[in-house]
């Protein structure tokens, strides 16, 4: 109930790809994370994905077409379509999808990060 | 799928108190909407509702303490509790809640938005 400054949790993450819950409602979690370079192809079945860029921009990449999320914009990914979101330069984002989602989806990998981690 | 400009969508809004939606995530909604000058003391009783400020400030108050969400601040209130928005100037912000739900909970009365209106 107290006011959570997105700016300010995120100078408590240092890696990139590593969500950190900050809020919860529901049974949604707000998540924040650095994001610098390519992830990996993946989608989640059970769960939307949205994402909201806080600073900077970055390109989410389908299978059949590329955007530009620019700062400020909001996307939601629907349940079970393959994306692979980029950033050339480091870029900050908030997450928005249901509790215990897993970064990396079906795909799994080296960039797979804890999904339970509080700021 | 595609990126979605809360700026741009905020000049399609020229009520106040009057949130429109602009996107789904399983079953919880994203909505936009001005506000300025106080709301009404309300509670959801089957949903939390998290606010975002997008420009601007506003104060929340709760029965025992006012707090103020500055631009870029994200909020949670939990279902149940009885809250009041308040902003001394115009505010842009972002709230996210069960589709459904209705902007005065189970208060109503004249500033009752209708819960069902893209943009």
């Amino acid at each position: 109930m107290d006011a959570i400054s997105l700016t300010d949790k995120l100078t408590q993450i240092t890696d990139c790809w590593s969500p950190r819950i900050v809020a919860q409602l529901n049974d949604t979690q707000f998540k924040l994370a650095r994001i610098e370079g390519d992830f990996v192809w993946h989608s989640h079945a059970d769960t939307d994905e949205a994402f909201f860029v806080v600073k900077g921009q970055f390109e989410m990449e389908y299978r059949d077409r590329t955007i530009t999320v620019h700062e400020g914009d909001l996307v939601v990914v629907p349940k079970g379509v393959e994306h692979r979101p980029r950033a050339v330069k480091e870029c900050h984002i908030m997450l928005v999808e249901r509790a215990g989602t897993v970064n990396t989806g079906e795909a799994g990998g080296d960039l797979t990060a804890s999904n339970d981690e509080w700021i």
